[in-house]
């Protein structure tokens, strides 16, 4: 199921040219120096996001990125009946579900806050088509979660019906980089990120909804007509497409 | 107006009763095998968040604690019209004043998202009044902004009118802990959680919201009756009170 380790840093190489071994003998020169796999994406190293401002030349850029935000939905209300123990199984479920899925299709695990993530596709590792890759992602964490859906609700219990992951994607440009002098943090910001954090607010359990930006640069992998839905802190009705 | 930082980690010694060298020739050695202030809180270490398993004996726990969510109203729209550089340095004033509020009063930063801030209060380094410190530390952010406002304004131009900061508080029982077996990270997740950020969302800029649980905990800190209102994934309305 899940691919290889990459052997040599994709971020560096694509982006500096540079071969840094991420495992093996070759890589523990480098482990010494601090030099080891991003815990953000696996296939890319720390130089990678610790130094971003040095190879980026500039603190923050703006470029094209695709942004996914899934959250676990009916996690809160299992907080007031569940056991700790099936509580964090249930969401490191979630969690290791949503990397493995995002590091295949090369996207960044930027964060986790709290039940959801918040994935970004173009950077390190660039991609033309990273719409569609995190379109696949999103599809692959919703298959894998479907798939353990049963096991999990009978662990749980009947309460488990509403359990699902709800999954929104928007495409176009993101300002990314590391804000903060103090508490330095590498991350992305802007329309496209609230956009999609917005999205899977609406999204039903299950459902992945994406923009028409995201329709437009993912060909035919979707079909069906857009709904409109109100989003907080969008004047306009923001048209959405089930993916 | 920022206390000097501690030379010893507050959370090693007050749960494990260790001194841990922060700064000062000390901490030299320490530093070697990565033991080092932790970004999150400078007057812990590292080993409060990257062994929170080993301390705690158990990968999450359920403790009493202080959420608070701190949003950038006014960001989104300002990434349409401002230059890069503007941006970047508003957000850097931003997150900086978060930040030094928080770790004045002992509160954790466990994540950045976009123009929000996540805290932590009673974790690592535990308060009897772990309310109250998340009530002061979020009228210092309020304090600090507001005093550069008008110069922001300024450089910024007449758009922000709309700037400001929204915050919101809950307190009570929160699951703490690392989750993910992939990509493991250390956060709080909950009923509390998803309270402090939904009464976020409805603060308006320059407001502070807390919940009745925060009201009771910090006594007379808190006057004038609160509101109910209808918070998204919360059947119930919630009360909260201008903090």
């Amino acid at each position: 199921m899940t691919p290889e380790p990459a052997s040599l840093c994709l971020g560096c190489w694509q982006n500096l040219h540079l071969p840094i071994p991420l495992r093996g003998p070759l890589s523990a020169p480098f482990r010494v120096f601090g030099i080891k796999p991003s815990r953000m994406n696996p296939n890319t190293c720390t130089i990678c996001e610790m130094a971003f401002s040095k190879i980026m030349k500039a603190r923050a850029v703006t470029i094209e990125a695709t942004v996914m935000f899934a959250d676990l939905r009916g996690y809160t209300e299992l907080t007031q009946s569940l056991e700790q123990e099936a509580l964090t199984s249930l969401l490191d479920t979630f969690y290791d579900d949503c990397a493995a899925a995002i590091w295949r299709y090369d996207g960044l695990l930027n964060k986790t806050i709290g039940d959801a993530v918040f994935a970004i596709f173009n950077f390190p590792v660039r991609r033309q088509d990273h719409a569609a890759e995190a379109l696949r992602a999103a599809r692959e964490i919703q298959k894998r979660f479907a798939a353990q859906h049963d096991q999990l609700a009978q662990t749980i219990g009947t309460s488990a019906a509403d359990l699902g992951i709800g999954i929104g994607i928007d495409s176009g440009e993101t300002n990314f980089g590391e804000f903060g002098q103090t508490h330095r943090d590498l991350t992305a910001i802007g329309t496209v990120v609230n956009r999609a954090a917005r999205a899977q607010t609406v999204a039903k359990p299950g459902e992945i909804l994406v923009t028409s930006a995201v329709r437009e640069r993912t060909a035919d992998m979707i079909r069906g007509d857009g709904r409109d839905y109100a989003l907080k802190g969008f004047g306009m009705p923001v048209t959405l497409f089930s993916g």
